[in-house]
């Protein structure tokens, strides 16, 4: 298949996966018996989705010749309580530095409508709401 | 909401995640003009997906006092061809040493069928699959 990375347990709930290119490390939260050597395996797919929507955002603006001097992106999100617990609700919110607000708003309209695969994906269990903050 | 992060864009497409407790590196693919600093924001999210029933599985074989010595967990995945660009398949391979073969099936069951989140959400555009492998 097209996409492959392999999880590696190491002790308690301290896990990485690797790709052929990258290892990220993930454990349990804190408050779940974790030691925090790393993001929990649902915060890896929060920072997933701000990464696909951050990177459509960064290549379009660039074709537009309208790169932002920075940008950030805040993710939140709450899960359903019963298991299998899944995304009901979340929001990001773009803050951009030295962007123009008109075409920072249309590469956001893409990249959610159009292009993030990653929040195509969410999308099915959770509302997803975004605002765009220029400074 | 309950869970937080927060997406610093760096330079081309290179990009950060940071939770309270961590902090993950994403880049585009290398074929996609990405410089190999991070996993990119799919590769992220079925790292996610193999540290959320990896967690799953240690939990409850812990709780049957039937900790394997080792534990890997394979992920591999198809996209769909059209944007965006969503999972259309997963096969998950759970190789364990020093496993109860039985006991190890029954808490992959309970992971998939029940407990992990990310299944859950994934498997809304993924037909997920998965094998055993005990040595």
């Amino acid at each position: 298949m097209e996409m492959k990375t392999v999880l590696t347990w190491h002790e308690e709930m301290h896990m990485s996966a690797s790709t052929d290119v990258a290892r990220v490390e993930m454990d349990a939260k804190p408050d779940h018996g974790g030691q925090g050597k790393g993001q929990s395996p649902k915060e890896l797919v929060l920072s997933g989705l701000a990464g696909c929507t951050g990177m459509d955002v960064i290549a379009i603006l660039k074709k537009m010749r309208a790169l932002p001097a920075t940008l950030k992106i805040e993710v939140e999100a709450d899960q359903t309580t019963e298991h299998p617990r899944v995304f009901s609700r979340i929001h990001l919110r773009y803050i951009a530095t030295g962007a123009d607000r008109e075409k920072l708003e249309k590469a956001v309209n893409l990249s959610q409508n159009q292009y993030c695969g990653v929040s195509a994906m969410l999308a099915k269990t959770a509302e997803i709401t975004h605002e765009i903050i220029v400074d």
